[in-house]
């Protein structure tokens, strides 16, 4: 814990080796991350936290960078968390810190690290967080997540982002397919990013489209903004959006609620996880791997096995 | 339980009624569905299935509706269950089953059903592949798992497939995007769709450079099959590729472990949930408010309120 205070004192201080270092901890789920993250938490909640997410290939690190840039001439602090939760069988991306850009990187002010799950499925945007909570009390006052993905990474990023920024290319496909894909349900506004190739009007159009079609309550509502990222196009009217929803949720109390909400999931996954380790016993692991036998050989259903060794975990 | 039991013999001659109820019953989270599919299971294990994966747009649909019309040529029962985890916040895709290709769903021995997630995340996965035992017990020989998404739920789908096939199209982007996607690892072979597109090739063989880069074991070697789905051009060396890698598991005992693996892993699935169940009474929710007002004041972290609350939750 000596060190481990250390560490504290010097990502208050906004200490880019110890802000790494403590990442690690989180990353690597070291004996002392919980009480570092303990310490660090009433530091917390400084931070507006953006998603950025998308579709492989729409250019969500080129825009990231490029509104980490534009927050930086304003003077900001701002960090970027780049979540890649797609290489759990082999223990993170091959090529993924090597393939972006690095201008910003640069910049001593950006923070950039990239978190890859190693295995441990689930946890990923659990650390993440976490890992932006190390951010939020070294002093960023903007915190950009980015995750590539399509699915269960993209709910986790918007459940964990203030404001969340759906980044599609024109070749994304017709609106049909971008609703399949969810991403209208989690948009708080899209980017139609590389927007000098053609299509990019008619693909802004046909998301206006569709999202003219759903239900809205009062309040905010998602519009579309196009950019070309590479060239620094409309990033400020990016980050322009990105302020007008920050204002609505702010005006409406949205944010505090969000906020809250937040804090609830996380000690709901918490207490999943303290439970999930303290049911797996060695003892019970060894219940399973007869059970499992069992069933194989048909003489019992996993619904049975799963009650049996519930019998053995009493609740007082 | 008159009528369940009733269900479930009528899900056994394989009655597509029984089995449409019995997938609603476990959709619903009826109080029978634990039952129904406690009696369903000893039937299942015949079935092999098929996961079909990859980005929005890239054909997957079809390629599924291709290959059930193949395998019903051969005189092969054919499930197909389309996952659509990507509409959590409204409860379901919005156009999903309308953009479906319906020329399949004319074949009476298709069995063709949509699962979207309904607000309860991460629990879809679980349903789906319930809903795979169904159509199992019913006689299906041949269950193909459609899903949308870059994410948790392609990994979901890898977990219960015996053989997990990952659909791009040419313009899927370049090699590193695709292993960024991490459609790499867990791809049995990749299928490069809508190859009479310009690029096709190029797309093909950058995959296979990128397989090639791999380090392999020994046994299965991923490869890449080139279709153009809706032309019905290369479906069979897609039905011929799969029927491969299924020799090889067979041979290598792999499909053996796999199975065997899954069954843990629905064990472990039941108990967590029943865990969760158990653990959030009315009165640990009171006590999760409480302390949400304490930690928005800073007074508490979420650290702390997970110990609290887990203390009053002993174990004997």
């Amino acid at each position: 814990m000596g060190a481990n205070g250390q560490i504290t004192e010097r990502v208050f201080r906004g200490d880019r080796v110890a802000v790494a270092r403590a990442i690690s901890l989180i990353e690597n789920e070291h004996a002392d991350a919980v009480a570092l993250l303990k310490k660090i938490y009433p530091r917390t909640g400084n931070a507006y936290r953006i998603g950025i997410t998308g579709p492989p290939g729409a250019g969500k690190s080129t825009i990231s960078n490029k509104l980490a840039k534009y927050y930086r001439k304003q003077g900001k602090n701002v960090g970027i968390i780049a979540v890649d939760p797609t290489s759990p069988f082999t223990g993170g991306a091959l090529l993924g810190d090597r393939v972006r850009m690095t201008d910003v990187e640069l910049d001593q002010n950006v923070f950039i690290r990239s978190m890859a799950s190693r295995g441990s499925l689930g946890g990923l945007s659990k650390k993440a967080r976490e890992a932006a909570d190390v951010l939020d009390a070294a002093g960023c006052e903007i915190i950009l997540m980015e995750t590539v993905g399509v699915g269960q990474s993209e709910l986790d990023i918007a459940r964990a982002a203030d404001t969340t920024v759906v980044v599609l290319v024109p070749e994304s496909g017709d609106s049909i397919q971008a609703m399949k894909a969810g991403l209208m349900e989690i948009a708080d506004f899209f980017v139609v990013n590389k927007s000098d190739r053609a299509g990019a009007d008619q693909a802004a159009m046909s998301i206006r489209t569709v999202l003219g079609l759903r239900k809205h309550g009062e309040g905010w509502m998602p519009d579309v903004v196009q950019t070309v990222a590479s060239e620094d196009k409309g990033i400020d009217i990016v980050a322009e959006m990105i302020g007008k929803h920050r204002a609505s949720l702010e005006s409406s109390g949205e944010l505090k609620t969000k906020r809250t909400e937040r804090v609830a999931e996380r000690i709901r996954d918490l207490i999943a996880e303290r439970l999930r380790v303290e049911f797996w016993t060695a003892e019970r692991e060894q219940r399973l791997a007869a059970s499992i036998k069992h069933i194989t050989e048909q003489k019992e259903t996993p619904y049975d096995a799963a009650e049996e060794l519930l019998k053995t975990f009493k609740v007082g």
